[in-house]
């Protein structure tokens, strides 16, 4: 990694066309302004601000406060460096759709390029709100035949149920899940929702926790409950949203920049 | 600005204590794997990357490719720092809702940690399919009541006409939108769609050339060839569609990373 403090702007200007040339993440920190100029266009006025330049030719500008870049370039892009009386200018363009960043550096107070290795891997998982979605896509999550009355269903004193069903044989089915291990205090959760909707309708009642586990506790407990426990894990239920999510980030981003 | 190359990690954690307690911008390189639990959860296993800890608490994490970063939290965070036999751990907290950032770094490349004074105005201006959008939004922004009828007129081999519609004389009306200074070229561009109009309707017709202002040989032609010209900015778009639009980014990625 080569770094660069307070360098004049030839010396910069030199390391960001090698780190450029090895395909090297560059960060640069310093006083700038910025043009974008494509579909839409933009300016900012000089300030100081954190810069990265990836691997793969995407740009990110970062000011000193909010998360998200004020301008940037998908991966992809070409760059132009040079130095003149104004400072030193960096120009990232995409070609289709013609789109040009354009950034130039009065001063630079750090520089930094280096090849990085990340090989790492990156799972995410559902939230209880995104299991319950899923489940709602797909009820034979949790067992086939499955149909689901409502969501959030209002049993009073004892709380809201999750779901309601009714199984494939017309048992009435009363869901809670959990999107970490449940134990003892989950499965009484339950047990107080099955004995809520018992009172109420005329037929079989079936509880179902559905977890990605349940601890030693709980499956005593649930056996003793006469109730039933559905291991579904946040990973599987992501699987199932990401096949019906229509709307990434990327195209998001994309269109709203437009 | 202070930098420390190849620090180990009880240096690396003392500078980071120092940049988050006087609400500097850290850039922190180096081996690190990432967990985030909240509404959902991700694991990212270990590898290099940027990372970015703004004057306002929020946090980005990057890798070496791809302009999203994989982690992220917005401002507001408050961080824990500790060395361990593990290596460095920084812990971002948000509230409300409960969600926790975790970084472990094995290995600091680089730290540099510095106040950033950034002023800057930025200013953002509508593309021309975006001028359109606000224009069937409010056609007003063109004259007081015109009525559009469609959008992308095919006009043969004269063209394709941004919009055609009726003033509030009855009289038909030809539109071409363009987001910069026009000229001859633009006005010529009208003209071919009112002649072939002309000869499709039987009414009389205006052509209007709309855009942010037009060159001088431009407003001569124009007159000799009776058409009008209606002065309207991408800024003064982009307002009329900030209004409508319903979700921002910022919105739009809280949703997806829940």
């Amino acid at each position: 990694m080569r770094v660069l403090e307070n360098p004049d702007l030839e010396e910069a200007c030199s390391l960001l066309r090698d780190g450029l040339a090895n395909g090297e993440v560059l960060v640069l920190i310093g006083e700038c302004e910025v043009e974008y100029e494509g579909r839409a266009s933009s300016t900012l006025t000089s300030g100081e601000r954190v810069v990265i330049i990836k691997q793969d030719g995407s740009i990110l500008v970062h000011r000193p406060e909010g998360y998200e870049p004020v301008n940037w370039q998908p991966p992809g892009c070409s760059y132009r460096v040079s130095v003149s009386d104004d400072g030193l200018k960096i120009i990232a363009t995409r070609l289709s759709p013609h789109e040009v960043l354009s950034l130039l550096f009065r001063r630079v107070d750090l520089i930094v390029s280096g090849k990085l290795q990340d090989k790492g891997v990156f799972s995410m998982y559902a939230s209880e709100d995104e299991m319950k979605r899923a489940i709602e896509l797909d009820p034979s999550l949790i067992e086939e035949g499955l149909k689901l009355y409502t969501s959030e269903k209002d049993l009073g004193d004892a709380g809201y149920a999750d779901f309601v069903g009714e199984d494939s044989k017309g048992n009435f089915v009363v869901i809670e899940v959990k999107r970490t291990s449940a134990g003892t205090k989950e499965v009484l959760q339950l047990a107080r929702y099955v004995n809520e909707v018992k009172q109420r309708v005329n037929r079989p009642v079936r509880g179902i926790l559905v977890a990605p586990s349940l601890r030693k506790k709980g499956q005593v407990l649930l056996e003793q409950l006469k109730l039933e426990f559905k291991a579904l894990s946040p990973e599987k239920c992501s699987k199932v949203l990401k096949k019906s999510r229509d709307v990434s980030l990327f195209e998001f981003m994309e269109r709203w920049r437009r």
